[in-house]
């Protein structure tokens, strides 16, 4: 308790520093402050706690009595779900809420391009903000630790830089309408499996330097509004009421002054919901209690149980006051912002938003013969295989669903755009019915659909396979994580058997995680083709017939084996967990910074992804060799477009730290610009780094430490291709 | 359609009017009215036809890739109604829909009060905007015509003057939270039976001087922004798409520039209401329709059928562009009016205005012995008798039922207010189980709920009655008439058996309806205690406690018998009418028009109300003795309250021509001032009256005719209790 009234001072401090420093993370001015705790005195110990758990599936209720609107949130982040029902999981069968289905996350990560994220935000803001949502559940900058995570479609890879780069402008651009983003999910939730359960542990550093940056950032750069608890549990507390996530570094530590709402049934205990910073608790025991609705909600561990807490003086009613500010201030930020307008809703710029970001997303990742482009005016027979070419990906996956207004799937975008060619079509293999469809088909005879789609690559010039994925339980789905690193529905066999009979064969990947392809070498062509909403069949339509050169870069590595993953490589212990606890085992050395340090060559790098252009960056230098601790190191550069195609190149700086006194990766990525240049063109880059960046966490004197000493400096186009290393000191003395 | 051309450019001159005159009923000014045409210009033919009708049950689309919101209509006029489904008429089954019932708009009426007219649309709109409404369904001004209307409860009772004076307020009260009133129903819907299909007829200057007036009123002192059509035909064609009513008269000579809105399902033909002034349709064939939502929204008049119309060019395109200016209108008056703010809901405040307006509406209709008020303090035992003294009246009753978030019942009331007194209750009648019941009781026996009141009573120092009509089908109930003026149940034989063995008898009367009160002269006291919604059983016991002094009158007659009540004078065409035609062959002689005239003496006469002190009339004068055309002729008086408690009186001036060149009324209703008056005190009163408003409306000309002459000036506290009459000349004459 003592440790409680602590942080209440805490954050009276930073209130007050918010109140009068005009800082740019406190966003709320005097005024409102003042307003808000004007109606704090005005209100009744019910009617407060009221405002601390939902009132519906999707809803927190205002005080209608004094005019103070409801907060209505809907699932995201790659669009606004469709109207759930009041207090069911049930689609509430409306017919206005039809909305544009962005891509995934893995795909806007894979841009490397903040300015898009951006767009990204503020489109899905104007669609939540026409469908009268006040919080957008999204974005999730989850690490991709393990490409078994069933959600990792819904994050932004395996760097915390590239994530809190691209998530600062997406939440930027979101609230920018009057609708809070909700920044998932705090933290640690790096697998499905027992998500509801697992107590993971990590070491200190690997929390501060991997998994906790994208969150900072979200806070203090972005001023997320709202921020949603995981459902797992850390050291050994839930994170729902987790007193050092929450108290200690979220509203302590970084100032957080919004609101931490929970996932959905992810509370689990009154006092600790009330004294370690939940603010409003969300879908508690929906399914099963047979409580009738407004009983049921009294039966919230922040409703009636907590009510009798305070009564008792067991929880000092400062705490609830805390809660209701913190859920206020969302409210005059969202339902009470009086500059909101109506935002709108499948409009043409959403839909070239969402293309763009396909264009920008799709990678690359091998291009033998230089099989990628097909020329859009050939006259020849291409064969498209897989159930992915023709299945719709905004349907499935869990919570972020979606029921868009079209969904132009990879098939109709290539009819759409070869019109000359002969195109047909072969399932290939079954996934079983996807789940849209209503009806049950009769049983799938996988290997008539094997000798079909091998026929007909046996008559067609060019076989395009469109597989990977999707959207069902245990492979890109929430709730559960992937059984196998392999493609699933023998997918395998049947690249190799199509291979066989047509020397001429591509692959797209459809999918939000890496994938085994030790059948690479058989193919001429992959593209990691994600999942592009609304407009998948353009976007990839737009990269395969060259309209469009690709530029995205792989937001996390791509093993050549599962064990090749660090969270793999250990025992059980380490994933999935032995049933109670899951160990972060490799600690900091997660994705490209595990196989880099350990030298273990992955299939495909992070930051790796071809062009149809060649690019050649040259004249790198660096502003000056020794840095003070408060210096921007000036990395300069030239890239030239060498090639015959206009492109876009990812140019990347890592840095690491050759002696350390403590463990590193052998280097880090800690910035990075994508630029369009010209077929010929050279274009003049400068990336700057603050020798701040370069930081430790130091575990013994909590907090941030800048080692002196030699850096290496690392300049490329991927993680594994480095075109120049340099050395730079950072020093305390005067140079 | 030359005709409708004709039309057409009458709108764009008053459009242009509009534009820039300033003129108080434009309201949209030049800038809005630009945006409207640049949107207009920017939609498909789709989006417009799709802005003509409904999407759901009770909304509009908007067109979200333009960032143009929807319309969302609640069901009023005494409340906002519970949520109900997207596209069924069952509740949606939400929590956070429970409002404050306000009273019956009859009651409002018989407050003769203006301000609180403004009070209650203020507030009602307070929690529209809360709900986030846009259009309330209400109010509701048709004229009463018979008491067995099943809906005039929802109306203002049987004056044209009276119900214009409080509808304008109403409105302006209303939509000053940026909320659309939509007027109802556009018009001659003065019975339920047949009112599907009913094709009423009457005579012009009935349409004009007594039907019309409170809707041209709503449309030129309150701009109402949108008004709902009749269910029933008016001279062979339906209210809907009625091109006499519609085209000429609201939007033409009225320049109405709001939006007509269907009754749910009141529309029957794509041309005429593509030609004859609908804007949207709603609720059209929801009942039995087969079709998947989205194809059923596609059968309506206005969608598929409608668009057929405007390809082939049978229908003009303009005639749609005007429709949807109207819509786009409404939607910048109300949806996207910014400043909107946040609405409120179940404040104190609004209670109080719903209590008020009950205390003023209340109506002592007789009090012999000073049977009221009851002394609050007294010990004695009060035997509370009948069902509706426990009947929640805000269930049932068709489309205004609501869902308060409280209802106290008359029963609760009085045992709040009467602490002392022994208050026992028997039910003494079953009105069968109330529509709120989810379970079938027993069935009640009449006889020995009879013998247990009669019991009671003996046992009693004092009875209650409280009885009356109810919210059933064919009582105060939307959808069918009343069978009887009777009082239903049984009623009568209970009160002459109650009063022979307690003399010691008062009644309350809870109706929206005149009732037969033949048993009156058995009983002391009888109040009329109309649908008082939420604060019910505390308005009751503020006038029985005699802590109010009661200050309502009848806004309309109540009849000794059904066969004095004009509607029910002549043959079955007149009313119920014969299965197809119903005609109104009293003409204007409606209410106490019929009963003055005819010299056929009502129970009960309109603006009759007695107080619990005495009122004084004297020293009435008028300004001048003769008047030009555009004077004002101001009647002063002094009220003195000669009484023993401080009250309030209505002042009511009727004017009358004695002879003339036109069927006349005696006397008709022209001004009335409510005022509080001290006991013992004496207020000085100026009642105002156009000469212009003495005129009748001339049907060869066709206009509205201000006949010079002799005309009679009549003053006093009812109907009929005139204190003075007085004789005035109109002339062209210089005096």
């Amino acid at each position: 308790m003592i440790r409680f009234f602590n942080h209440l001072r805490h954050f009276l401090i930073l209130g007050v520093y918010f109140l009068f420093s005009g800082g740019s993370f406190a966003q709320t001015d005097k005024q409102t402050e003042e307003k808000i705790n004007h109606i704090i005195n005005q209100l009744t110990l019910e009617e407060k706690v009221a405002l601390c758990h939902a009132q519906s599936k999707f809803s927190v209720p205002g005080v209608g009595r004094l005019g103070i609107p409801e907060i209505w949130m809907s699932d995201g982040p790659h669009g606004v779900r469709a109207e759930i029902s009041w207090d069911s999981w049930d689609y509430a069968g409306w017919t206005n809420d039809s909305i544009t289905a962005f891509p995934a996350l893995t795909c806007l990560a894979a841009s490397f391009n903040p300015e898009i994220a951006k767009d990204y935000g503020k489109a899905v803001g104007e669609e939540a903000l026409y469908r009268k949502k006040d919080i957008l559940l999204g974005p999730g900058v989850n690490i991709y630790r393990t490409p078994l995570n069933g959600r990792n479609f819904e994050y932004m890879g395996e760097d915390p830089v590239l994530s809190s780069t691209l998530v600062v402008p997406y939440i930027q651009g979101l609230q920018s309408n009057g609708v809070a983003a909700c920044l998932k999910h705090f933290v640690a939730n790096n697998q499905e499996h027992q998500r509801m359960s697992v107590d993971v542990e990590m070491p200190e550093r690997a929390l501060r330097e991997i998994y906790l940056p994208a969150f900072k950032a979200a806070v203090q750069e972005a001023n997320v509004w709202s921020i949603m608890s995981a459902y797992n549990q850390f050291r050994g507390q839930y994170c729902s009421h987790n007193e050092y996530l929450v108290n200690d570094i979220l509203k302590g530590e970084w100032g957080f002054d919004g609101a931490l709402i929970t996932d959905w049934g992810a509370a689990h205990d009154s006092k600790q919901a009330a004294l370690y910073g939940l603010d409003i608790e969300m879908g508690t025991g929906t399914n099963g209690f047979t409580y009738s609705a407004k009983d049921h909600y009294e039966n919230y561990y922040l409703a009636g149980a907590f009510k009798e807490l305070l009564k008792k003086g067991e929880v000092p009613e400062e705490v609830l006051d805390d809660k209701v500010r913190r859920v206020l201030r969302l409210m005059y930020r969202t339902s009470m912002n009086k500059e909101r307008g109506y935002g709108s809703i499948n409009t043409k710029s959403h839909h070239e938003v969402a293309r763009k970001i396909g264009q920008e997303g799709i990678v690359l990742l091998q291009n033998e013969d230089n099989f990628f482009p097909l020329d859009p005016n050939t006259s020849l027979h291409i064969a498209v295989i897989g159930d992915n070419a023709t299945r719709m990906m905004t349907k499935g996956g869990g919570s972020s669903e979606l029921k868009p207004e079209f969904e132009v799937s990879p098939l109709q975008g290539l009819q759409e755009r070869f019109t000359n060619a002969n195109i047909t079509y072969a399932r290939g293999y079954s996934a079983g019915p996807p789940v849209y469809e209503q009806i049950i088909p009769t049983t799938l005879d996988q290997d008539s659909l094997k000798r079909a789609a091998i026929d007909l690559a046996k008559q067609a010039d060019i076989v395009l396979f469109i597989g990977g994925l999707n959207k069902n339980h245990q492979q890109d789905c929430e709730g559960g994580d992937r059984l196998s690193y392999k493609l699933p529905y023998h997918q395998e066999e049947l690249i190799d058997a199509i291979s066989k009979v047509n020397k001429n064969t591509g692959v797209v990947i459809i999918s939000g995680n890496a994938v085994e392809t030790e059948w690479s070498s058989n193919v001429k062509g992959i593209l990691q083709g994600w999942y592009l909403g609304s407009e998948t069949g353009h976007a990839l339509s737009d990269i395969i017939s060259g309209d469009v050169n690709p530029s995205g870069k792989l937001p996390f590595t791509f093993p050549v084996k599962l064990k090749d993953n660090p969270a793999h490589h250990y025992d059980q212990l380490s994933y999935p967990g032995d049933g109670t606890t899951v160990n972060y085992k490799e600690g900091i050395l997660v994705g490209y910074r595990w196989h880099d340090t350990k030298k273990i060559t992955p299939k495909y790098a992070f930051g790796y992804g071809l062009s149809y252009t060649k690019f050649d960056i040259n004249s790198i230098s660096i502003n000056k060799k020794s840095f003070q601790k408060e210096e921007e190191i000036k990395v300069t550069c030239s890239l030239t477009n060498i090639g015959e195609t206009t492109g876009s190149e990812v140019v990347q700086v890592y840095v690491g730290k050759p002696k350390s006194k403590v463990e590193r990766a052998l280097k880090e990525l800690k910035s990075f610009q994508k630029v369009s240049v010209n077929k010929g063109e050279t274009k003049e880059l400068t990336l700057s780094i603050n020798a701040q960046d370069l930081k430790y966490y130091d575990t013994n004197q909590k907090a941030w430490v800048l080692e002196e000493g030699e850096y290496y400096i690392y300049v490329g186009n991927a993680s594994n291709n480095i075109t120049k290393r340099m050395k730079v000191t950072i020093t305390d003395k005067i140079n």
